[in-house]
């Protein structure tokens, strides 16, 4: 069950990546690697920081065959604009949860402690997202915008706090996931933002913001 | 043999990395950072994803050496424009093709499957440049145009297509370079392009665009 | 006392994290990942490349209390511009040439020859801040000004040097920090620079510059 719930987060982010890709005006393969690199980008990192080598994708190739064919697909389809966006913003709302948590319970069951283990499921969940906005030249959105990877963490966060408790292990991820999906629809729907760094008044000086972070 | 050819590969992909620092005017010491991340950054993430640490280049340190010195006479040499273009493009398909068959080599004598192998085989040849680029602020190149990774992914998959097949090694390796080389030889001289990811036109509503990608 | 160093380190990186997005605007989460990563980024990569996982904050979560914490302190500090500047750039400098070495001595534990053991310094010193200038979508500041990585290029190789001399590894770690402490201090006053990469004037041939780094 939780196999197949994977392999649908990873069908859904091959094709939020495939879409990024298209505003980018990438040629096929451009697309099948951004949608590859955004779908099981954070489960590598999370693999190689946990030393779980070879990674996930290495031991089942079910994971890029499912990904590859989701690109291919969304290059087909998206030509048509059949794609239901309503559809696709909840189905990757979804995919954030299940990766956070997830990614959460591998570093759990790798006698992580608590606080790495929310990075962990966080870097899981948001990771893929980040690699795929740094290969088209974009500031990674999750880093400016909307409460998406805060979503993910407070998700991360709801599975160690449960992880005490005394319920089964599907009860456990599936209020962990209800948090982050509730918090990043919500988010979208009422355009939620965390406050930004508020920015001084440029001063002209070229020295000094050479200086701050050299 | 192979040793050597491998460490021919290293100085061409550090002299094309060096040229890809010129045009962004870094100095000497970002040179050499672009010429060695362009070399060992493929086979890097190939033996980090494999689980085979510490990496090649701490194990055998000719490798950062002759990185070291490719950007070092690049750097001068260039001065003079005496790089002789035909022999550079020359000289990266050949090194793409190597670096493509030997990883898929070094994959599936770890134990990988062979749809894994290939992925790691176009990862060896490709993921320096796309480090390179990334470095120096560009959409990864070969994401945008030429047959440049699908040349690789040709590659990796006729080696792993040969393994099965009575061969000396050696037959196989030089006929899957061969694939790669010729097609990516070809592709220059005719300037073929995989298709583009046809964009829909704009509709000017960002509240859109946000949710594709978020 | 190294380790209390090692945090002090942390907590340095943290804050210069933060401001650099404080400069693009990113709102609170963002300014804590960027803080993360360009505190613990360098060691990570470290620590994945010579093999050694789980990675280090992994195993001690202090790491990533100290850097959230910094980078909350900084959010709110910056905006009534209490940081003095002149502290922060010491303390990166004095940050710098810890990491390096600190960087160069855990590769030189670990069994690595010295010249890929003074890379390993040289990358825990700045890959945390080439990663932070990726994510914020800058051509890495390093790769194009100031003796910054040259600084730490230099510390981490005294220490190699220094390896071989009857000294106390305390002895020997201070002197290497001094070596990099002092050419960074005394670069930022001069305004030293390394050579740039002359660029010849552009020909207005996109083939051409197609072919030279395809």
């Amino acid at each position: 069950m939780i196999y197949l719930l994977d392999l649908f987060g990873v069908a859904v982010f091959a094709i939020t990546g495939s879409l990024a890709a298209r505003r980018k005006q990438l040629d096929l393969f451009g697309v099948i690697v951004i949608a590859l690199v955004t779908a099981i980008g954070g489960g590598t990192l999370r693999d190689l920081i946990l030393g779980q080598t070879p990674v996930f994708w290495i031991q089942d190739s079910t994971y890029i065959v499912i990904g590859v064919f989701s690109a291919l697909l969304t290059f087909i389809i998206a030509r048509f604009n059949l794609i239901p966006r309503r559809a696709l913003i909840l189905a990757d709302a979804f995919g954030l949860a299940l990766f956070s948590v997830l990614g959460t319970q591998t570093a759990l069951n790798a006698g992580v402690e608590p606080l790495p283990a929310v990075i962990m499921g966080m870097m899981t969940g948001t990771a893929g997202g980040i690699i795929r906005d740094l290969l088209t030249n974009e500031i990674p959105l999750i880093l400016r915008s909307e409460i998406y990877a805060t979503a993910s963490l407070l998700g991360a966060t709801t599975f160690v706090l449960l992880d005490d408790i005394p319920l089964t292990v599907n009860v456990q991820m599936s209020l962990a996931m209800l948090v982050t999906l509730c918090l990043r629809l919500i988010a979208i729907r009422r355009r939620w933002n965390l406050p930004v760094f508020k920015e001084t008044p440029p001063k002209n000086t070229k020295g000094q913001s050479d200086h701050e972070s050299p």
